[in-house]
């Protein structure tokens, strides 16, 4: 099969041997796949993943259990063990034993056929288009949030990273009806908040006033931090969604003094996420920049770093 | 009066002129004063720090409204304007507009008397000797773990750290019944915790399992952070304790992964503290290691750096 593998550098591989299901696991042939900011991490040595990578992805069901085959699917990404000490507490997304489609110790979707978990399937529902499905990963990471912090009409909240992330991120909290604002540096990025009537705010004209209840910080570089650091109330939350390679946390005494509450927050419910795009409670039509063939996978990571283009996809098996 | 000042370096002053109550303020003959590690930070260059150092102290009113003077007292280090957004809104230990006695823009108790605004004071009951009141304000401050973070017995928490708070920390978290277990390097402060029927590990036989729901981190260094990432497990608490001059949190991509939440946990309610050392629920005689007259204040500065001494008072005005 057609593959993009990253074994030490990043390639398009015409003839990869197709995965091989295990106990539990179907065989999905990869309808549209997103190129996200963790890829480009792991092409600079994040999680040290070696293999297909690709984690975001809607495709068809062409091998497994009868109820599943010939449907359309997204999938999670966190593959568990179900018996460890995690998965038991109801925290299966940080089982011990995981592995992560395309992140961590299991290929991924940049490829024509995947293996996931049956348990991790969810069927798209007919109204959802393909170029929608793709990013239910994604949204889900962003709903992730509503569910770890408390967040309502009277709630000031700032995005600090107007990115891919960045802006469904933003869509869903809109949907809370907090006192939203994203901030960011691209001129691009911004102007869609603004058309989606979310206020944004140049980072350049940035005023740090401490005041925010809620930042999240989603720019994908440590200096992302530091924006969020001087946004926040004292008591405040700040919500970290970068994952980077390298990396420090400036100004620990910070935390302490204003007594931050800093949340980690990585994979979120799917369940929810295919429900927005469903009601359209989340437009992600205009963030498609570009779509490449599988073959041109390499140039699709190249696009995907420009700031021009918000969202590059990879159309594998296109409808 | 006789004073140590910090400018630059720290030095004792004979004659340094006595402070002059403002509206609101009385002034404390200072008994006793406990030397602590913001101190140190602060002779590093913690917070800018100019003036007259010192925060934990007994003493009595000598200078004031006639209902405080006479009393001794202990006296909160956050001196707040009540007008501010923060005042306002009940988190004045935020006030926009603070001081912080001996901190922070406003001179300390190490020193013949101090100026404090008089809504700052405590009463310290007759049952409690000035040894163990020097200690309501770090009590306090270890108190306010268990007011920002659910602990209770079927918690498993461990202390990073056994210097001067983490030992105050470990018998205010004791008292939940929770499983605890502190960490550290100092085998004199490792033995102090055994003694209180505290589990103890030094920190070269630690096993890093990631179990732990709340890790409480005071070590005082960045490498304290480092511990406590190893320790704590999947969605669970970091409580931030540690303030020092320079420093980073290493591997912020662990936060994300992990989903922790790190808590920064800063000064606390003096209340807790007095019941807690009234209760008897809170032994600090053992902890304190020397004691000397101010005018050798240097000297204690010195031997509150060295690790076989838990703590180290200045005897100002004792009885």
């Amino acid at each position: 099969m057609r593959a993009i593998t990253f074994i030490e550098k990043l390639r398009f591989e015409p003839d990869h041997p197709e995965p091989m299901p295990t106990e539990g696991e179907c065989i999905v042939k990869v309808r549209l796949a997103g190129i996200c900011s963790t890829d480009h991490e792991i092409v600079k040595g994040y999680m040290g993943f070696r293999g297909i990578p690709g984690h975001e992805m809607v495709g068809d069901v062409v091998k497994g259990s009868p109820e599943w085959v010939g449907k359309r699917v997204v999938a999670e990404i966190n593959c568990v063990c179900k018996t460890c000490d995690m998965c038991q507490a109801g925290l299966s997304s940080h089982c011990r034993k995981r592995t992560v489609v395309g992140i961590a110790g299991r290929d991924g979707c940049f490829a024509d056929l995947v293996a996931v978990p049956e348990h991790n399937l969810h069927e798209v529902p007919e109204t959802i288009p393909d170029e929608s499905a793709v990013f239910v990963e994604p949204i889900a990471a962003a709903c992730q949030i509503i569910q770890q912090v408390s967040i309502d009409h009277r709630s000031n909240v700032v995005v600090v990273g107007s990115g891919r992330l960045g802006l469904l991120i933003a869509q869903v909290l809109a949907k809370t009806g907090c006192k939203l604002e994203v901030v960011g540096r691209n001129p691009k990025t911004l102007l869609f908040c603004e058309k989606k009537r979310i206020r944004s705010t140049s980072v350049e004209s940035l005023i740090p006033r401490n005041d925010r209840d809620v930042v999240v910080e989603c720019t994908g570089s440590p200096q992302g931090f530091d924006i969020a650091l001087s946004l926040v109330r004292p008591r405040g939350t700040i919500v970290l969604k970068s994952t980077y390679a390298d990396g420090t946390i400036p100004n620990p005494a910070a935390i302490v003094i204003n007594e931050i509450n800093v949340v980690g927050s990585r994979c979120g419910p799917f369940p929810d996420a295919i429900n927005a795009l469903a009601r359209r409670d989340i437009d992600v039509s205009p963030m498609v920049a570009r779509s490449f063939p599988i073959e041109r996978g390499l140039e699709a990571f190249q696009a995907s770093r420009q700031p021009e283009n918000i969202k590059v996809l990879l159309k594998i098996n296109p409808r």
